[in-house]
């Protein structure tokens, strides 16, 4: 490809992020264009600043395999009122290092990372490292690598290999965490719809109007038209229990006419619906 | 009431947790038993101690009405192979305190805490503590309180004001949570179904077939049957995206009859189901 025009690429940083690595991949082989990478140091500061300038492109994390949606990045573009949409999915493979100063096992007895990689690697912590290891939490892998460069050599983190080169560290254990079937979709925001591929999903979320079964006429609504569901989740609407909002992945184009009839007809059914994005499905793991 | 039998009850410690505010509210308010206090450092071992000894209750955490559901209660409900039951459920509102050895707040310069109780005070630890503060996890808030004892004065914990004073600590701050309206909803534990009081809930667990379509012909089931839903959330069933285990929880109890067809025409839309209980539903806030 001949790359020409040069736009920018926000993602959550710092580099050596699984973020970055789903960002290198879209860079390499899912654009014709030169990028500039702008690195943020949470979800919600990415989605802003796609909002901020409309051509700029975001990357960020929205599910994992184990731990399910992360809820972060469906809370925050749910909540947003701006026009950013997911444009795009990346599927990855998350393969954790023990990264430190020293290559020293037996000196660690204290652990930073991101709580939920923390819990990825229960196992491997508990059967390699100290009894009372303290774990301390850190926004994301990345950010625990890097803050390994001003501390002692009793810290490790848990982070990528990629990390760990850029900051010079030793990697004393790889692929630790305890399921290794271990994968990441990550979406890519925008302010532009895609073209249909004839092989897209669609992401929306609705509020249900307080009618009984709402939610079940909606889903029905997809079933008649042959919409197949992929995904739904519902998120706490306001600080009520029993309030939610439907956080739901369709398969489909916006522009498609079956699309189009299902959310029409919708309308009594909803407090509100926004598109959060119609884009071509994910078809293979990369790396 | 007059309290004859000795009944084990078992939650998550240790003392001074927001699931011991719950269990004292069943105690003293909920049963007509004595009850022999357990604490246990996990969720998983609430559940695992409750099936292994038929007659004791549970108190474990299941949705917070701002995080949302507790994963680790709802998956490893799903995933046990156990009898255990949910019999009742009981909503406290959450209020945490910032706790330390010394009440001087420019001290603090370590914060230690369950990762999402630090989440829900962010707005007070950066109006409030040092720009890098260090946030430490601990698997649960009264437990972070209970390290204090062996920390020095520069680290503060969030948690109960039960807590403090059970472990003789200053309470700094109370009250610090962002969202004022926040509450938990927790599940009692045990082995036999409650009996039908007319005002129930009944949670269940299911995977469904392969044939497209297949949840939504399932809710409308319920539908067709006149049970409202009151909350549906998917869960990974596997390391593969798109395969969910689905919990649910619906108006009713497994006596109803209605209740029971639906079950019934379920069948040929699903791989397996597993009853979570049938419960009479919290009608109020407790404290």
């Amino acid at each position: 490809m001949t790359k020409t025009e040069i736009k920018n690429i926000i993602y959550l940083g710092p580099e050596g992020s699984y973020t970055e690595i789903a960002a290198d991949y879209a860079i390499n082989n899912l654009s014709n264009h030169n990028f500039n990478r702008m690195l943020k140091s949470s979800i919600l500061q990415v989605i802003e600043a796609v909002d901020n300038n409309s051509g700029d492109t975001g990357i960020i994390p929205i599910e994992n395999s184990i731990d399910g949606i992360v809820r972060e990045t469906v809370d925050n573009l749910i909540k947003t009122t701006s026009r950013v949409m997911i444009t795009g999915e990346i599927i990855i493979p998350i393969s954790h290092c023990l990264v430190s100063k020293s290559d020293n096992l037996a000196k660690i007895d204290k652990i930073i990372s991101k709580p939920e990689a923390i819990a990825q690697c229960l196992h491997f912590i508990e059967s390699n490292l100290h009894k009372n290891i303290e774990k301390i939490s850190a926004p994301s892998t990345s950010e625990a690598v890097k803050n390994l460069i001003d501390l002692p050599e009793n810290y490790a983190a848990i982070g990528t290999s990629k990390a760990a080169e850029i900051y010079g560290l030793k990697i004393i254990a790889k692929n630790i965490n305890d399921e290794k079937d271990n994968l990441t979709r990550f979406v890519s925001l925008g302010s532009k719809t895609p073209e249909r591929t004839g092989n897209d999903k669609t992401s929306i979320s609705l509020s249900t109007c307080n009618k009984s079964g709402a939610l079940v006429d909606i889903l029905l609504l997809f079933k008649e038209n042959n919409i197949n569901l992929s995904y739904i989740e519902s998120r706490p609407a306001k600080k009520v229990f029993g309030d939610y909002t439907f956080f739901i992945d369709f398969e489909g184009h916006i522009e498609d006419s079956n699309v189009q009839q299902t959310i029409g007809k919708m309308a009594p059914l909803i407090n509100f619906y926004r598109i959060l994005g119609s884009y071509p499905k994910c078809k293979k793991l990369y790396l």
